[in-house]
């Protein structure tokens, strides 16, 4: 998607560790202009495939998914991080390790929100490691339902979890797929 | 707001300890037409004022925000909870306590993405006690920028967070205000 590339090279940061820093945009300051072009390219994408539900994880792929929601007409369910009071016992939960946070997060959604029935399409800004893909696929089988693809904004090529997912079979979507990224310079190679 | 208050009393659950549940269609599954609905309601009580931004708190203000940013067009910034790799050591940061999760948080915002230029509309699904609403007042004044209101979808009128944020002059709408509830009956009181 050549309109969000052009804004990573514009507002993107590289920083030491493989970190790319896209805070003025995507996941702390949100252009939701910009959100949208991207539910309509999503949209566009996943055009051939029946979606009943948005799933994300908190707290970065919530403003996605409920932008992206839209295009499709249909709710979103977003993965929370802690059991809450608010959370009946009855949960799908799993693991998920956490790149950027170099910590481990719990992760449940509600057994309420996810059913056999479901075709779910999953988004989230960041594809690396994959470990929050593959904690968001772990909820959906344990539901019951079906997993149509993902949507991810930016991946990081040069790290393992896209690969591992398509090999797995999985329609992984990215609307930009980096190859390298070099913190000295600042520049950054899309495939 | 109409279509909320019915949508609370078909589908919220009330819980003891004041406990409202609404996590089928605002913070755990999210119905954006409903969302959509309620980001026209603020556009139309806050039309009378200047917003250059919509600021929110993580996680379950994100989605509000985000889908409320579109009516006014501006950008949506939310502080986060945690410390992270991909923050700046540059923020302007207070301590939140959290009503649902009974515990403390540090909430922060990068320099970067408030200043005195910014006319700040602050959103929330709930006010109750109003520590997050004071947490982001906070942060606020501290970037210098001007806080133009609070729209808040849920208020629970029988807290004091709504009487001492208008008690200081702090312009609060909210769509709909509880006045009571039971648990035991599920009834829900509106003012």
């Amino acid at each position: 998607m050549e309109l969000l590339k052009e804004r990573i090279r514009k507002d993107g940061i590289v920083k030491p560790g493989n970190v790319l820093k896209v805070d003025s945009f995507l996941n702390h300051q949100i252009d939701v202009k910009l959100l949208n072009e991207i539910g309509k390219e999503f949209k566009r994408i996943f055009s051939d495939v029946e979606v009943t539900k948005i799933l994300t994880v908190e707290a970065s792929g919530i403003a996605i998914a409920a932008i992206v929601a839209q295009y499709f007409d249909v709710p979103v369910v977003f993965a929370k991080k802690t059991q809450t009071i608010n959370i009946d016992g009855s949960v799908f939960s799993t693991k998920i390790e956490s790149f950027t946070h170099k910590r481990v997060y719990d992760v449940m959604v509600s057994k309420k929100y996810l059913s056999p029935a479901d075709k779910i399409l999953v988004v989230d800004d960041f594809l690396a490691n994959g470990c929050a893909a593959n904690g968001l696929i772990d909820l959906i089988k344990e539901s019951g339902a079906t997993l149509q693809g993902i949507g991810i904004i930016i991946e990081k090529g040069f790290q393992e979890g896209g690969r591992h997912l398509r090999n797995r079979g999985v329609r992984v979507e990215s609307l930009a797929i980096i190859d390298s990224m070099n913190d000295e310079t600042g520049e950054i190679v899309f495939r």
